[in-house]
């Protein structure tokens, strides 16, 4: 009667907590997006699966509830951090009517962690962390949270930048930036975190705005004073390093 | 000439990542606050080690130098993600005459994502990351920043809520936030995530007025449509669950 909400991180095999890794390996049955499911090797060895596909996230965590009311330890696997646009909050939503099942988030390394080692380190000082999808959010609240953030010159995260419906969604929030932020305000961006086809890349808000993202791809935003150091993107904390 | 800056994650033995001991492993040098060190436990043994106390962060970092271009392996330990207001930032501002120095950051679990994970999920959608702490901000800065995301409505995580000299700095924080956020807006804190002596707790934003935060603990306010469901803080993400 236990599910776990289990994050195993950007995708790379040691990217994965101990805890994750107990968690899968006490479970009995582990429930996914497939290519998460792919992604975890050999921890499945032995264990009962169930799979889906993209966009089947309602189904996936009904199956995890119903697995678990039927005596299962059921570990549901997300990339990145669980907790995080994961699947921790959607199980919680459709358990409401079983308070009796006991649910755990295992938290992992969410793709603003793992994008900002491989760029340097730009989170260094206060970050907001925005997903460009409209599928579950009006984007009057997209835009207006980007604008915010950019005002008040937080770093700014972008997980979902784009996708082949909307393919000009990091373009319009750059074009939004560029009322608050300078053109030359240094960003990176990071595709394939940890995995096969891993690519990175350092440019302008000016260059970002003509960067073709792809739903691999996070994306982070300098805040004013972020800047390049021997090709790192590093936002400085406020040490006085004289 | 190598620096790791490494990520241990949140204080509990498991919360690590293979990569992050892997990476200690293969160090020569383990350098840290020491609190932090004690927290890795048998992976310093047979390491040299150069700890210091609280507030000597520019101090340890420039010994992480002097010691990676005297020819030593060095790993850099910060608790939760080395890139998260850690010493990634730092190590490479204090480089910076140094491009020949390879310089890594190994992510880790963020406080963030711990303390969620132990509230139940309430960074299910957009969120943003600050610190109270004006060592080296201007308060005027956290205010700002305080009030763009409680205005546009993000989960807002509080990292340094408070220590002795500021011990009003989270109430100060809530009452900007009334301002735009309802007093039933429903919030978590908690204290010693993954140590001894871990406490957590769910209340209103008007409570959270009243609440004393310590340096250990982390602050998550949810967003307008943020919930307890069975005890669990929930930001719905905004699938149809019906």
């Amino acid at each position: 009667m236990k599910i776990y909400a289990v994050g195993i991180g950007s995708g790379s095999k040691d990217g994965i907590t101990y805890e994750a890794v107990k968690t899968i390996e006490n479970s009995s049955v582990i429930v996914g997006y497939d290519k998460y499911v792919e992604l975890i090797g050999d921890l499945k060895k032995d264990k009962k699966i169930y799979t889906s596909g993209m966009r089947q996230e309602k189904d996936r965590c009904q199956k995890a509830i119903d697995l678990a009311l039927s005596g299962e330890t059921v570990a549901v696997v997300c990339s990145g951090d669980a907790g995080v646009y994961g699947m921790a909050g959607l199980i919680c939503e459709l358990a409401e009517g079983f308070p009796e099942l006991d649910i755990e988030t295992v938290p992992g390394v969410t793709a603003a962690a793992s994008a900002a080692a491989k760029l340097g380190a730009p989170l260094m000082h206060d970050f907001a962390v925005i997903s460009l999808s409209d599928l579950m959010t009006p984007w009057e609240t997209i835009e207006k949270r980007i604008r915010a953030a950019a005002e008040a010159d937080f770093v700014i995260c972008f997980y979902n930048p784009s996708s082949r419906k909307r393919a000009d969604y990091l373009k319009k929030a750059c074009t939004y930036m560029l009322e608050y932020k300078s053109p030359s305000t240094m960003c990176g961006w990071v595709r394939n975190i940890g995995r096969d086809g891993e690519e990175k890349g350092i440019c302008t808000l000016a260059e970002l705005t003509d960067f073709q993202a792809d739903m691999f791809t996070t994306v982070i935003v300098g805040n004013s004073t972020t800047k390049v150091i021997n090709g790192r993107l590093v936002t400085p904390r406020g040490y006085d390093i004289r």
